[in-house]
């Protein structure tokens, strides 16, 4: 089985380090298939660069599809374009922040959302009650820490984010920390073992459940709303988006 | 003062419609300023169209403010791209659906929403959610017309319209009818004499809360989350998109 | 079109005051009818001082429509009446607290409210309850001033509310706030200006939706909960208030 | 102890059949105090007619805690003027809506509402919501009488109750029915032994909990919102309402 | 009446002092039929302990029927096998933590509950959802006391809970204080003088609720999903608890 | 890895077909640890039956723990004794129907149950609120037959599930049918062909999540309530349930 993995914003970077970290948690056979976003912004931090994402995004399903991915993972914890991409899928797709505060409430009573920009806050807030968790989430805090910043001093992050994390766990009285960035995704081990609390990584759970649903051969639903688009003419600069017809 | 109504799709006929139902409403010395979305999908029928219109929408809210628009309506139930538009907006931008669900809950304690496609009732749902109206919208439902097929029998449609209104008004047991489509707006003030309840067309809601935030001299809060967007580079086909830097 | 800003206490001071701030933001032609409640409290500061404006303010909307208003503004933040006086008022009727609540959620993700006596905090609680803008209100504060006493030492109310507001902005990391008294209005636009972020006044914001749903020539629905009051007897000092038969 | 059981509404007829259904179910040795609102509607129907018979409803409080009465029931399914009630009141206040709810969640995990007239249902509504029974009230049915026809074919009204009542258990899947206006009380008893369900009267159940709280020495707090009114001026045909001072 | 209260933990000493305070708050005529759990733990303190408490409790309830009790209540905070009791049991039943959080949105707009061990406070955190009163519970706070020591500092205990009881008020701007332990009963007369505001300890409260629906002639519905349980073998340990056949 | 299946009910022919339908699912080199709960009802059809599931159920994850286990599955659609189950365990605890839910939400935007008998149907109705999914349930259908009744008449069985779930996707509008019993595991692939939507059984959906959970390393926090059982004597026939001291 192969699996997209889709950063959603052109760091090709970021793309590389999640791929490095995703690699070893498939298993046997399956296969990762890690692209960065072709067309939109750097980073994604606020609703506006997070819409920017989504046409690239949705190209890069295609694509995908093409290449022969079953399965796609959205690795920004705005997940972005969401339910469009499961339109267009044929095959499952997840959401890191979907993926990682589903995989909280099966650890923890109440979990803590760590993320970078207090401006991403509200994005955090709307899928904590758009996903029906607000009995579950205790709280969202932000280190102040632009995305693509987050691996220019790895050690001063390491310590920014182990005190967050620990005050966030007073504050909230929360069991378990979900981090709000897929660039926060390799902290996860060496703060859950300082920590002593599960640190969930919105990319390696998404990847899991994605080959979870293929395992089940379960995919979106084509009955209703989430059925193929439309087929209709596009215009302008993403007339190639058109499906169907 | 100068207000955009931007149609998010690339009907050029809807737009014309839109904006002669429109013009009449505008209050003597301001002016509109109807634009279609110059990218994007013919009609918005599902989250795929609505992700697409996106990019086009906030091109065009640019645009408009180069000419000078002081004031925005996004004009497709979806509200499509609404947060990201009040980002980079200086000026209001107001949704037709959050206009014509806020203005039902003036007038009634509880509102129908009357749409075009079942498909399409998942984003009213949760946009009632994300609004808050739960308590208020009584239900939602569909008359299985396609957007762009609204102006192609208007007799068939006021009909069809006119049943589905009566069955949502006696099974909702509620006080009035939200339009849930920009093509519906010219039936609003013939229904609503047919009916004898108020029927709610976004289009003609958001203007006048444009023109009402610009008389009362508000605008999107600048602090916090609907901040102008971050400067950063974008790249491939939306590099045009980076702001600031 | 003429429009009818009730005062629901029976302070002619602050008629006149809300009077002359409100005057300045009509459209050209529309008239304003300032009336203060001719029985009940000096200032609404409870759930009784609340209960007991309404009579009054009933009577004031009949003798209002009987002077030609084609609106009402109910200018107290308790909204108190406001679905009675929908019922027997054939033109639309808006509280400011309402008012403030709605635009509010227009201009920012998420709203603090500021009001006068923590003892009517509770009010603002369950209405914003009521309107379904929990996710939307992220504090409700008190400045511990009598309504009264709002206008008794102009510099101390304005210190004391900068604070106020710029605790609240901080503490709920929202981007607007509402004032949660008519008495306030005067300060909302020196407040703005200090601040940086929309301050809203709801006795101006209700005066907007009056005529907005004017222009709109949208009013009450007549149809099931808001119909005009079953005629029947009245009894006692209240016989007057018997309606049709 | 004595209590007050109060008819919102004036008629007298219904006064003495409330009083008749009550005597019986008090404890021995407390004594109960029916009074009939001494101004006001005939009978309570809408959000108008409950509004105007809070001030001859307080008055009575104010009465009946001259006359000894160490608890009130308020005895409309709208709990008009509840929290009011609790402000002046020394002695517990309860109102038969809040009543019979809270106790229909002691005997069954959902129950059904069936009142007077449809107009009436968004009343009781408005207070599942606020006393947080939404995931307990499974459904408000109107048998369409008025409240005071509800005497008029004793017989008739039997039959189309125990259809409604019927006819609301099968469809809200509920255990329980909750009557949703004092005019039923007498029907209860019957009821239940019909239907083999628990059939609530609010009025009964809230005598037993003013009893209740007497006899636990409980009674409103006066510590925040509930305390006492602020003493200050009334004007008008309510300048009795005036409070301490 | 013969009402029986359970000590769903196994600890004598507890339900002595348990019974020792109700015993004078019973009406003239009843009789209290106070029983301590046969089988579990000392004390619950946690889901484990809760989850092990149940089945001694719902023996204790059959034993109490046959002993001829017609009334019944869980004497333990977190209504361990609320709806299990009400499907075996004939005669009400009810628990402390429902009833003394029913009670307390009767005496105030908000109440704060107090409790033993934070690991414990996710237990009333979820009744307070599930009897849907996040809207009145405005905070829930431990004093880190287990419940078995509760009675080993008498003043200290009554210093500790004087501290966190006016914290919770200060900090949650609430009315009154709910017990949340049936080992604090003993505390509440006493507290509710010192802290001038209604202290409510649920075994009291329940007692009166069952009193008050044996008056009523009210039981547990048997229509639906708490009518007795289907008959069926039962095996191993549990074999007795085989119910009808 | 070994992972444990328990069923809560006391019928190994259940059981038998659970692990039949279960292992083909697990990965190379899982083991799958089928047990039937050694005490308490042959099925779980109400709140009683699942109360008293849970005794036998601790008992068989501290005995799958000693036997090498590394995750547990609660093969009931009620997760009887989830939160418990999380306490005593050191490794990853999932119920079905939390599970079933779940998953359900990443293949379609709503959903439906169905289940057995129409009492348990309150059971589906409280999970749904615990677990925050009440915006993407749509329905919960019962097909009125017993849990062991399930396999008597595997044919008729097909055709009134069949029935069952086109009723359910029809009448809610969803896009994803949930099993509401293990019993109807062997169901799920052929009615998902037949359908054409996700039918979705919580025994494999659980299976998979703890797989996942344990190749993430992830498992319950022992930070705050789900923190192992504090040590402390059990009496009566439970007394073997102390742990720890």
């Amino acid at each position: 089985m192969k699996i997209q993995l889709i950063n959603p914003n052109t760091s090709v970077a970021m793309t590389a380090s999640l791929a490095e970290a995703a690699q070893p948690l498939l298993r046997p056979g399956n296969q990762l298939l890690a692209v960065t976003n072709g067309s939109g912004p750097a980073s994604i931090e606020g609703h506006y660069d997070e819409a920017l994402s989504v046409p690239g995004l949705l190209q890069a399903i295609r694509e995908g599809e093409r290449d022969g991915a079953e399965g796609h993972v959205i690795a920004c914890f705005g997940d972005p374009g969401l339910l469009a991409a499961r339109e267009i899928a044929r095959f499952p797709v997840i959401g890191i922040a979907e993926a990682a505060m589903h995989l909280a409430t099966w650890v923890a009573t109440g979990f803590s959302i760590v993320t970078t920009l207090g401006r991403t806050k509200v994005i955090a807030r709307h899928l904590v009650e758009r996903y029906g968790f607000h009995q579950h989430c205790r709280g969202i805090h932000a280190v102040e820490i632009p995305v693509l910043a987050l691996d220019q001093d790895p050690d001063g992050l390491r310590r920014i984010m182990r005190t967050a994390c620990l005050d966030a766990l007073a504050r909230d009285e929360s069991g378990a920390i979900v981090l709000g960035c897929a660039g926060m995704s390799h902290l996860a081990t060496e703060l859950q073992e300082e920590l002593g609390v599960p640190v969930i990584d919105g990319v390696s759970a998404a990847l899991k459940m994605v080959e979870m649903l293929g395992e089940l051969r379960l995919s979106t639903s084509k009955r209703g709303d989430l059925d193929f688009p439309l087929p209709k003419p596009y215009a302008g600069f993403l007339r190639g988006f058109a499906v169907g017809g």
